[in-house]
């Protein structure tokens, strides 16, 4: 692996002393952002993830605001899920498309109140989009990337270390829902949300000047926790299907090639940005989609390019996400997958940049 | 340094292979795409660069096209300045602002055609501000990212190799302007530009399949004059003050403040986005401003934060870029400097992580 050349562009965190100082080996660019990839290793951060709760600094899941009188109007201008019933405390995962149908983002979006809305994204500078709209249209609305950067608290004693810091309250909070909290007199909306699937929490730390003492207070607290700095994990998120935003889609993709057609309310979020077009593939259904796929053989380098997959010699989709999964002793993928080969158990090849291996469709995700 | 963790997210070039085999050490992230930024080091790069000639690969630099009825309208709504005399040919620096004149992107527009442009753009997501402007004008124009690529060739021996693949025509190219050459029976442009003070030009490569191969004819065609793979290189483009955007300035620096307000014409660019703000701002003039900083010591590290510039203990200004300079025997640095403190000779201090320097404020950048 080559070196990240450090610069001011690629933006430190409120967590990044804390980061280096837990020894961070390696990143990925995320908005960006640096998002940490490895401390110890991949597969000794997977392995702790499943077994005790780590400290995440996603940060670079950054926020675009929206605030005034037309920002719930703009928020169902943006997505095709039918927001009507969602109410302020909740999270919402919502897929932003253009007028296309083309996904632009795989945001949460976070209902602070009617006329108060953060969108918490993935790996595209959406504000750039929302402003782009909001201004296009006139909208009585404000819309910017404010302070706040996301601390995830992840793995099964999420709970446990939460509780320490921020009181028993936390276990009360559902899922995809939050409470606003407070530290150090400081309030912080706390979601129980993450990019794991092993339970946790997500802290929108408003403010980056109490962004260190609130990871040094979680370390304190869950030090008999073995609690640890953490990342986002490769093996874990591949396993448990969690699709990434510009790895396993683009632009390219409609939701429903990603099987998220179920949050797209064609029928009801009428004059949302897309629909029409997403009602004509609602209609027919889309020809390609997500499906999880295991891969023979030995451990397989980073999927750093799409990687083909072939049957019969014809190309009938690609693998985007691929890392060796200890727990199942197996190369877990996510895939691209045309309709006359997505059915589970159906064996295609996978050609990688170095050679060409057995791969099988798979019913589900392993988690 | 840490390493980078590939994944397709983010992305390879159509001369990453090329990029690889040359030896690359190190990579930035910009517009989710991998840039070098090391080969040999960025010292020995340096020396060679102002002597030799070197190939970039800026893939990058993304492009923005704009195609139809509404493009002309829509690419002076984007830029302050003023294109009423812009022809095909030509390229224009043209900084792009919200509605209250803070910077988006500084990109370059390369002007194919009344109906046809590219915005060959900095680190950031212009596509989707320009995606979100036209859709909420209704413009009748298509904006979409097509599959260009440029290359770079810089260096001092650039004319006479681009005269060995081009031929001897594109010594007559005038800076920041284009034609459209063969290579291998494809039209490219090539234009006269490039992110250094060395000279030389920029192709860009419409078509990923053909990208080795001209990344191997140039190197084949450049072997007795010392071609190497190179990249943007941090100590020349500080000493030649170019600026970087996401480093030097970003969203909330106007125009004016960067020095480029004589690319705001906002008397005349009528009808553009921020021109009631950037009107303002040209009356009043800016309180703070990009300045060349010379700082006293030794070699410094990489800015990869803000460094605070002080006078008397009071903050003001800030260090966004710095880097030894062999040539001129000092650290080169660009910073923002407020009015009162922004004259040539004007003594500061800055704050790095590490420790407090001498800095003074240049009359001019080194080149």
């Amino acid at each position: 692996m080559a070196l990240i050349s450090p610069s001011r562009r690629l933006r430190r965190t409120p967590f990044s002393d804390g980061v280096e100082a837990a020894g961070v080996k390696a990143y990925t660019v995320y908005n960006r952002m640096l998002l940490p990839t490895v401390f110890r290793s991949v597969q000794e951060d997977y392995h702790h993830l499943k077994e005790a709760v780590q400290i995440w600094d996603v940060s670079c899941e950054r926020q675009v605001e929206l605030r005034g009188p037309d920002a719930s109007r703009l928020m169902q201008l943006l997505t095709p899920r039918d927001l009507r019933t969602m109410l302020p405390g909740q999270c919402y995962y919502v897929p932003i498309v253009d007028e296309t149908g083309g996904m632009l983002n795989d945001p949460v979006a976070v209902k602070l109140a009617d006329d108060h809305w953060w969108i918490s994204i993935a790996d595209s500078d959406l504000l750039l989009w929302v402003k782009g709209i909001a201004y296009g249209y006139r909208l009585d609305v404000l819309v910017d990337e404010p302070d706040v950067s996301p601390l995830a608290v992840q793995g099964p004693k999420a709970d446990e270390l939460m509780a320490r810091v921020f009181g028993d309250t936390v276990r009360d909070i559902r899922f995809f829902r939050f409470k606003q909290l407070s530290f150090q007199g400081r309030m912080m909306v706390v979601a129980r949300s993450g990019y794991s699937k092993q339970g946790g929490y997500e802290i929108y730390v408003e403010g980056s000047d109490i962004g260190m003492d609130l990871w040094n207070a979680l370390m304190e607290a869950g030090r008999d926790l073995d609690v640890h700095a953490g990342c986002p994990n490769l093996i874990e998120r591949i396993e448990g299907g969690l699709l990434s935003y510009g790895n396993d889609m683009d632009d390219d993709n409609t939701p429903h090639e990603c099987g998220l057609g179920k949050f797209c309310n064609t029928q009801t979020a009428i004059g949302c940005i897309g629909r029409d077009a997403l009602l004509r593939v609602a209609k027919e259904g889309p020809v390609k989609q997500i499906r999880a796929i295991a891969i023979e053989g030995d451990p397989l380098p980073s999927c750093d390019r799409h990687w083909p997959l072939l049957a019969g010699g014809k190309v009938v989709g690609r693998v985007s996400s691929a890392a060796w999964s200890p727990d199942f002793g197996t190369n877990v993928a996510i895939g691209m997958v045309r309709m006359t080969h997505w059915d589970a158990g159906t064996e295609l090849t996978v050609q990688t940049p170095a050679s060409q291996l057995s791969a099988i469709v798979q019913e589900n995700f392993w988690i």
